[in-house]
């Protein structure tokens, strides 16, 4: 097949346009030619810790410069990168580690009682440090010159109705197909800056490092979202387009005041979940172009984003399938809907995962004849403008991360004190939405709430962690036993 | 596999951006929206009268909106298109015709005696004018809702060395790939409008028409280079980008005078043979933005293209490969020339063609190992930018027409008078190079210049009559009786 190769990305951008910037971070300014020599640098050092073409290598690393020269001497080398999300707990981490098989794990320095617990739990595993890792006498590496569009790039670990977190297969040909399709919406130009102050470990952030290698255009990377340092950089750093949540947004429009942001900035492209007509509206009063998007990990980022004609006029909507995806709203009879009728939003298209690490029978069952059904609700109106309605039944999304309630669940299940556990997310002022549980205690032992939490705590990430606790007497099941979670919705 | 399918490209623009201009032609303006309502009845009428998914239909049509509309019309119902040179004799025609198995002609009215003459020699093909087509009664179309990037949507036939046209494969892969590969070099913007000038029946041509649908761009068609139209159009329809040959733009160079061109225009994207650096230095006097590229029918329009920032420092250059293609120049031993060293230059990438309809030998001779042997002498230098130094020792490049000796010689052997012919290209003022044939006439046999030269004319498109002829006693042979062309151009 001939539109299976392609130059590796990093070295032909570097080869294309060796002086443009590359990367602002902090007081630093990399060329892609600066950024290429030091990526092969980083590839040389991997190669001699043992790293070899085809492996799953973990990353465990915050917003940092080392982390993009780690993430692309991992594409020079042909290493498949497992990207984790920095704010799991160790045994989360462990799980995804174990699960993926990875034979590598690079992680922060800081991240030490997590490399204990790692170690400790998951022995054909080798972890190293950054910094031990930028000790050691870089080898000759092994570069690929080429890539193959259909192997894999990188994982990044989802969850779903189950519980348990599946590992998203991102290809090379997902990514470049999720860059072209949105260069093609958007448009690219020469002065074209992206602002990427989410993380890299999410598809969000990740989408932006691509975008930046395959464009050929600078990216400002901030360790964190920070509301002063985003308006500020977005000023100096000329700064064209920004990938936000909902939050970062609301933050930005009530720290700007009365100031407005410079005419050269293009665009908010806004993802994360459905966005507050309140502050779409407030956006344009201020001025800020915000475009909504609509995308998950399993489409490698957006997959429906609304076209800049379309921003004012269509306020509320996530817009259109990017050119190369195909989108349809599916009844539960497997017909289309009409429009203004709401049903399964299924999508297509070469930014689509062709399905989950090791798990077969999890690619089945939500991709069928091509299709990747979302589960998430929505409908088209007439001009075929996509409105989600609502997300899968049962995902929260707070503050951009996607929280399972089965996986709150099931930690709270194993606590001795709770017999049955049901989780929804309640709205949030500052977040979007915050997990709620409800507690079904056995019978005379006592449980505080303080207590769930802190056991929560020890096995989930932070923002996982329940912030309201209700104690009832039994969970609303259905005859076949299923917690009808719409219910627990209602009862908050 | 999941990078094959895709929307149909119109149906998807129209979806997109219904209301955006697709094109200006003469004093009509349509928008995507208008253009496919008016494919969609084409189309219907095509399959009235016969048109199937997967058949061959020849093009013989001038640049016109009706020649997009079918074209698209072609693409709605999966029928591949062989788009026809206007210029060729009837005779030529027939031959590519019966070659590509063509089973229907959509031709011209004014082509009224090449119908006949076609309709007499090849009897299992149905031709029909364009105004008999506009008369039939629409048919409620078959339409192909998805392209597969692997199907053929276009032949264009290109001569060789052996004389013989060749029909170049291009896939609706090689059309996307050779889009978004420009897109990301040149960028695209909103405001972009591309004027096209050159024939669409060239890939120079109908690579504006993909690239429009592709990015959501208005083109502006003119029926033929006109100079004076050309300035005007820039400056009313707010053109941004141009496709020339260098006959074009000297004339573009010449009639501006004191004249500017505005300041929204972006670039004369210039292909067709390499360009005299006294023309692209009066265009840099003129502020010009003058983009040197390479390419041809079997990489689907430009494959190397000088990007923005190196268009000065780099005068001469045609630039380095579009980023999902590869480039090297390959020494007779098959090693890698190094930098500065003259080689032939061999391509790779998805925008390449897959080969030659129905020539499997011609097609392994051409593409070895995935790469493209385009015969074409150059170096890279130090910093991998593309010098052609001259293309297939054979090609004659005349106003942007590529004229194949081979063809000419074999015509005029056919000649009683002449024993041998011989054809190189001479320097020309106006078309950069036209042909001239040396003659070894028949003893004893008086023939006169003009009888050749209409001999020639009956058989050949005027663009390949050659312009001088030289009488010899002998043609310049090695060992092998090879004709060395090389010796005839030292003669002239």
């Amino acid at each position: 097949m001939q539109n299976e190769t392609m130059p590796n990305l990093l070295i032909k951008r570097a080869h294309l346009t060796p002086n443009r910037t590359a990367i602002y971070f902090q007081e630093q300014a990399l060329t892609f030619n600066e950024l290429y020599e030091r990526t092969v640098k980083a590839s040389g050092r991997l190669q001699a810790l043992g790293l070899r073409k085809g492996q799953f290598a973990g990353i465990l690393l915050k917003n940092h410069l080392d982390t993009v020269v780690i993430l692309f001497a991992l594409q020079l080398l042909g290493v498949r990168a497992v990207i984790l999300n920095n704010r799991l707990t160790p045994a989360e981490l462990v799980w995804q580690l174990k699960d993926s098989k990875a034979s590598f794990l690079i992680l922060e320095d800081t991240y030490e009682e997590t490399e204990m617990v790692i170690n400790q739990q998951h022995h054909p595993l080798m972890t190293i440090t950054k910094s031990k890792l930028s000790q050691i006498e870089p080898e000759e590496p092994v570069i690929q010159e080429e890539i193959n569009l259909n192997e894999i790039c990188t994982i990044m670990y989802t969850s779903g109705t189950t519980g348990y977190p599946k590992g998203v297969m991102q290809t090379f040909g997902n990514h470049w197909w999720s860059s072209t399709g949105s260069a093609l919406n958007l448009g690219t130009m020469e002065s074209d800056c992206w602002l990427c102050s989410v993380p890299l470990f999410h598809i969000s952030g990740f989408s932006i490092l691509m975008r930046s290698v395959i464009y050929g255009m600078p990216m400002v990377l901030h360790e964190h979202f920070d509301v002063e340092r985003t308006i500020k950089d977005i000023q100096l750093k000329k700064v064209t387009i920004m990938s936000v949540v909902g939050t970062m947004l609301t933050q930005i429009v009530e720290a700007l005041e009365d100031r407005r942001l410079p005419n050269f900035f293009r665009c908010m492209l806004l993802g994360g979940g459905p966005a507050p007509l309140p502050l779409l509206e407030a956006c344009v009063k201020k001025e800020i172009p915000v475009f909504q998007s609509y995308g998950m990990t399993e489409t490698s980022s957006q997959i429906v984003t609304l076209s800049p004609e379309d921003s004012l006029k269509k306020l509320g909507s996530a817009g259109k399938p990017l050119f190369p995806s195909q989108l349809r709203i599916e009844l539960e009879n497997g017909e289309d809907a009409k429009s203004g009728t709401d049903g399964e939003i299924i999508v297509k298209g070469p930014n689509v995962t062709p399905g989950y690490l090791n798990r077969p029978e999890a690619t089945i069952e939500k991709i069928r004849h091509g299709w990747f059904y979302t589960g998430d609700i929505g409908c088209l109106d007439e001009e075929g403008f996509l409105y989600v309605k609502d997300r899968r039944s049962d995902l929260i999304i707070s503050g951009g991360e996607n929280i399972y309630p089965a996986e709150i669940e099931a930690a709270l299940i194993a606590h001795p004190a709770v017999i049955d556990a049901g989780v929804t997310g309640i709205n949030d002022e500052k977040w979007g939405q915050v997990p709620a549980a409800f507690i079904v205690k056995k019978e005379g032992i006592h449980v505080s709430i303080e207590e769930l939490q802190q056991f929560c705590l020890e096995r989930l990430a932070k923002y996982k962690v329940p912030k309201a606790f209700y104690f009832i007497e039994q969970l609303p099941r259905n005859a076949a036993k299923k917690l009808l979670r719409r219910k627990l919705r209602e009862w908050v």
